[in-house]
């Protein structure tokens, strides 16, 4: 597997800088919330390093990757293909950095969607991208707050930021998104009752 | 097949007041989507009279109507059963009623969540139940102009403003909406080529 050094070296020569300053921004905010919610620090911070390591990536390069490595590409991904680093990500951080952790390859696979029912790892990492130090927008230290104080509450707030602002932008809105959604409602539902 | 005189006999007698006059007002704009559109204005007329006709049923009655008749309730469905009126009044329309048209049917029975790939008379009675002259929000008025100039648009924009009250609500989403968004936009966008 890779070292960080390694992984740090591999971002530097393939990522724009603010890309790379909201990386080290998102490894910050995962590690905070891995220790809140009782997550290993090292597999928040290597999925955090990795999580946008495709972003850069020319379409073309998305596309080949996945074909590849037999991994489907679905009809909102088609259209929308910025949504593919995820996926992609995931297959460089397996092939390439030779990372076997398959809940640090998830995250990274799902952390612009979500999905239904993720691990607590996925949610930090979902989440962090969202609110890392560097981020910006109204209500960005309120959400931070929620997050930290409870992370479904937290990423929720994020889901529903984020559809939001895709509804007013006219994008496509993927179906996991709304399942993590419902799913995360009804969670919150189970513990209140 | 019952007779207009029939079914506004049965929605006098189940529906309340306010309910039954909503109906009428759906009736109105249906029948006038109806005539820009090139849809039969009868069959428009038929689908509104009865799209809310299982509104004001117990939602022990909507379950029993239900399985009484084989038909599958989802997940959101089971949660959220205020979304199940379409398909017990689709039901009703069929077997109370003897409406054997598929088209008026769906068309009732997709009317609160819509779906990918609607038909003209699908996409007419969903928004005519929106925008339909008792309903006042803000934003109504633009809403009926964009409608009546382009009903894909209007169509759109109901959607939109659907998620985005349930967004705010904190309600789930059902993924028929979702779909019936992304293949609007995706329609247009085509159009616009």
């Amino acid at each position: 597997m890779w070292s960080k050094e390694q992984i740090l070296q591999h971002l530097k020569e393939n990522l724009k800088e603010s890309r790379y300053n909201h990386t080290l921004g998102v490894v910050d905010m995962a590690k905070r919330l891995a220790d809140i919610n009782g997550v290993d620090q090292e597999r928040a911070e290597l999925a955090a390093l990795i999580h946008d390591c495709a972003k850069n990536l020319h379409i073309d390069e998305l596309f080949k990757i996945l074909q590849d490595n037999s991994i489907e590409v679905d009809e909102i991904e088609r259209i929308s293909p910025q949504l593919l680093h995820g996926k992609v990500g995931a297959v460089l951080g397996e092939k390439l950095m030779n990372i076997s952790d398959k809940e640090i390859l998830s995250a990274v696979k799902y952390h612009t969607t979500g999905k239904a029912n993720m691990s607590t790892l996925e949610k930090i990492i979902y989440i962090a991208d969202y609110i890392e130090p560097n981020r910006n927008f109204d209500g960005v230290d309120k959400l931070r707050e929620i997050t930290i104080e409870n992370l479904d509450r937290g990423v929720l707030g994020g889901i529903d930021n984020t559809l939001v602002y895709i509804i007013k932008n006219g994008g496509l809105i993927h179906p996991n998104t709304v399942e993590a959604r419902n799913y995360l409602i009804n969670t919150l539902k189970e513990v209140n009752k």
